[in-house]
């Protein structure tokens, strides 16, 4: 059985999907990157569909549990790197990546995530701040 | 034909090669790295082979082919995610990897090139201020 190789930078987890993915190759990478997200504690996923020629219902799930797994886990998913022609069957076929970001390449990929971190920080600190000078 | 893909993040060029390596998708790699690199203009090469369970004598020949054109386009390459059984493998039988650097993973290899790019700096500084220093 195949078994796509998850990569480690910084604080994201990097996947390049270049197999066809079976029911078997799904369940694995997903088990895997749960198991990576857990013990590197990285708060984002990069999933590069580059070399897909084709997303159809099964990847367009496949990357719909990924997100959702990752989101209970505290990591956000971008999935990066939808050739034109992917995009265009998708809409065709009436398929919608629920819960799924989107980005150009892994770097804008990696600025989304950066910034939705740095979101959250900020509403951390904002409510921080109300709170002091709610109480003087 | 399958086509690797390649991922450019920061000033790397990153290639997570998991599938069986063809004649032809090999020539195809190094066209696209070498297009690449000079589009990019980025200075290394990281080269995944987390997803091969063998490198035998054609997989190696295209690795040092990569590395000896990434050199020759101011680009170094590092081969990053080998596997032990592939190690001993690449030593039981007698090939060795030559001009090709390896590290342990992506984040590794970005630091070898990172501070490989920083020495080059550091010797073009040396060499300025003793231009300096010798026409005072």
């Amino acid at each position: 059985m195949e078994r796509v190789p998850i990569l480690k930078i910084g604080d994201i987890l990097l996947v390049s999907i270049q197999v066809d993915m079976s029911d078997q190759t799904a369940v694995q990478l997903q088990e895997d990157l749960a198991e990576r997200i857990v013990a590197t504690g990285c708060h984002g996923v990069i999933i590069d569909i580059t070399a897909l020629d084709i997303v159809d219902s099964f990847v367009g799930r496949m990357l719909s549990t990924i997100a959702s797994i990752s989101k209970v886990l505290d990591a956000e998913t971008v999935v990066v790197g939808m050739r034109p022609a992917v995009a265009i069957t998708l809409v065709e076929l009436g398929l919608s990546l629920n819960g799924i970001r989107t980005a150009l390449n892994v770097e804008r990929g990696m600025e989304l995530i950066a910034a939705s971190r740095a979101d959250e920080w900020d509403e951390a600190d904002v409510d921080e701040d109300a709170e002091t000078t709610a109480t003087p």
